[in-house]
């Protein structure tokens, strides 16, 4: 691990045992680690006692001056010439907002390290027995965010397309937009009695 | 870990280091490993020096006869009493016959535990510095299988409703068709300068 400079570290879904073994050695040796609150406790613990750990906050219900003083947190302790661990939950670069900190960070001549982790998109149907493909049922999986539009100006999202894509959906941060969103797909053609599953702290309980 | 029961563990997209720590300490601690070619040889010395090792051969040219045999031959390892490591490259549930090896150990009475593991989907983008989603770019990512068709007799994918989904799209399996398949998506209505990466043994050297 090298000094001054940032490994975005993918955390999981939650259950401590599905870091990577690269990710809970860097966790282990860092100066500092900065996680947001999707990352387990049990997770924190394993840090060096003498580690430096700051909670970022809720990835849920970041707004952009939020995260801008994220990067500018990471830029500032890898500066500094600590080793930075940033651990974020699931896998950084989906719906994590990972991209955006690894850029802003190149962009100002700190070097990034990714190590990607298990993503609760796929993790969490497999650990409730649902195979997101299977040869006789689905050839594909789309996953999208529930709560698009909450941190920008357009949506983007097509729910039309998305009922017709004829592949398992999966929706992250489903909770809040559950009963708009549902109605947009059968808007788009989705029958009624398709089947769901609604799974909520899948792997952190 | 338990014996007469079988754990489907997700080996990461190659590197060793991506496995997860749980799956580590299975493999460890496994009375029979059973493993295809897509996991990395540096992650099999990690059994134990006593274990049996199976190795079931390339999961890409799997036929239907040879996945029978690896169903059967899972049953009968944990039948004998065995702690079993069924070690899959990538995410076991994702393109992966996990879900059909769940099933068929399931029907036949034996305890099954999924331990997902990083998907070089998603993984394999990420460590090329491609974020599959984005706040300014993308917020949907579909991941499809490029030889659909090989091992079943109609193909499910719908090329055209891919070609406008406006999300990143992730082509597994995707070289052995890959002109098939881009002038699908182009006749779908994806410009021909969309960008695009080409990623081959993403983690793996």
């Amino acid at each position: 691990m090298r000094k001054g400079e940032v490994y975005l570290v993918g955390a999981g879904p939650g259950d401590p045992g599905l870091i990577t073994v690269r990710g809970l050695e860097l966790l282990r040796q860092a100066d500092t680690v900065i996680y947001d609150s999707l990352a387990n406790p049990a997770l924190l613990k394993e840090a060096a006692p003498s580690a430096e750990m700051l909670d970022v906050g809720k990835r849920g219900g970041l707004h952009k001056a939020e995260q801008d003083e994220i990067n500018q947190m990471l830029l500032d302790k890898a500066s500094q010439g600590r080793s930075v661990v940033r651990l974020k939950g699931g896998d950084p670069f989906l719906f994590g907002r990972g991209g955006e900190e690894a850029e802003f960070l190149r962009r100002n001549g700190v070097m990034v390290h990714v190590v990607p982790g298990v993503s609760a998109s796929l993790a969490v149907p497999a650990l409730a027995g649902i195979p997101v493909t299977h040869r006789t049922a689905s050839s594909s999986v789309t996953i999208v965010t529930g709560h698009e539009g909450a941190h920008k100006d357009a949506e983007w999202l097509d729910w039309a397309a998305l009922a017709r894509s004829g592949g398992t959906l999966v929706i992250m941060m489903g909770m809040s937009n559950i009963g708009r969103n549902m109605r947009r797909l059968m808007d788009g053609g989705v029958e009624p009695d398709a089947p769901v599953a609604v799974v909520q702290d899948g792997s952190s309980k």
